[in-house]
């Protein structure tokens, strides 16, 4: 992966290769060596049966910051596993997922991140999540 | 939920209320009391940089089972936490995911699944994963 | 439970009903409502084949902090499920796990933890971890 | 490691180096590529507060019978992450965990685990558990 100076373009230069970001309209809302935060703005094909946020959204974001924040120090990854706790129902107007890389690795990475549901300007935390990541390129 | 006598309608009954899901194609493949399968074709818009299937299709895919394979049994759940194991590149034209619940209870359930790519009818484990739901009605 | 005044006196009369904790020599460390703090010291029969903190050691650990954690606000509680992140080799003269309660509940807890190896007076993060609880009383 | 022809030899020999095992009185019950199956007799001091089997004691047994499983195959082993879900109380005479390796690699490694207690030659199954392992030699 060519790194450009910049970690924000980094991260947008890949997100733009995933076509279900592009579907979902994933941004890259900050970024910095270890950290990356994304977002997407609710759409009602994101739900499951009762509404909330589905979980393979809620997964979907969790491992998407984990992954986009051991790309900013580590370059390219693939998960190995990841894990979501749901802790509330994922219901906002918005969603933000922000992760950090915990161990950086050669081959192997482990980041944490949590996401959080905006209402009215209000965050809350409904899920959190960690994965495990090999090192690719 | 309208117990129905039929698994398979119990679930494509919710299926159908899930958004994500209908928007996914997902199908109910097969249901039974304590298991459940179910199967998307690949489209482009589920793809993760490279072009396997996006960890929140994966998870999206293991979690839904785990949760179908419940309701056969215990009627509708929340998912508490999950976790998915990603063995392989998940490439392929179609992907099946396949459940069973571990352990019912009144309040909770703890369920498994595994899914499979699908290439010329050959069949290969992409990736397993579990769940712990909270029962809900 | 009979909750006590002092969180910490409430972990230790806990503690002295844990046989394995009494064994391992399992200190309260520090405690107030949803933290938790525990630690041992290194003693040859905690170890792995290659000398390290047996990985039951490290979750027994990680999931005790945790519940401890919990019981400071919810009272008493059974493990449903917990997960350990090895970061690295856990090799220390004493280990401290510091857990926090990230979501109460009334039937359902979640919470976190961190395992250190202390050296020297320098502590290193060794392990993550994490588990959900049910209440019990 | 000096590979046997004898899986169980091999099991028996790494088996004795680790302290923690060995205190535990962990016998290797059977083993052939890819499978190991561990056991232990009930002794108070494996306790938790309300005296099933500790948090400690059951991921021990699971991540022990994971790693054992692994070295049948492809050498000794270091987990990355195990996960442990807890379905019923821990209480027995005797603890057997059964481990089966799911994806050998040359790096990671993936197996997943039950443990059964057994109470007058009844097996009961009471947790089940994953590891992921990188391969050290």
């Amino acid at each position: 992966m060519p790194h450009t100076p910049d970690p924000i373009t980094t991260l947008q230069n890949i997100n733009k290769l995933a076509h279900f970001n592009t579907w979902a309209g994933l941004e890259i809302v900050s970024a910095s060596p270890g950290s990356a935060e994304i977002a997407i703005d609710w759409r009602e094909e994101f739900g499951q049966y009762s509404g909330f946020l589905h979980a393979g959204m809620v997964g979907g974001l969790l491992d998407t910051a984990c992954g986009f924040a051991a790309v900013t120090q580590v370059g390219l990854v693939l998960t190995s596993h990841f894990s979501v706790s749901c802790l509330r129902p994922a219901v906002g107007a918005r969603f933000i997922a922000r992760a950090k890389l915990i161990k950086p690795g050669k081959t192997q990475c482990f980041a944490r991140a949590e996401l959080f549901a905006i209402n009215d300007d209000a965050e809350k935390l409904v899920a959190t999540g960690e994965a495990i990541m090999v090192v690719t390129g």
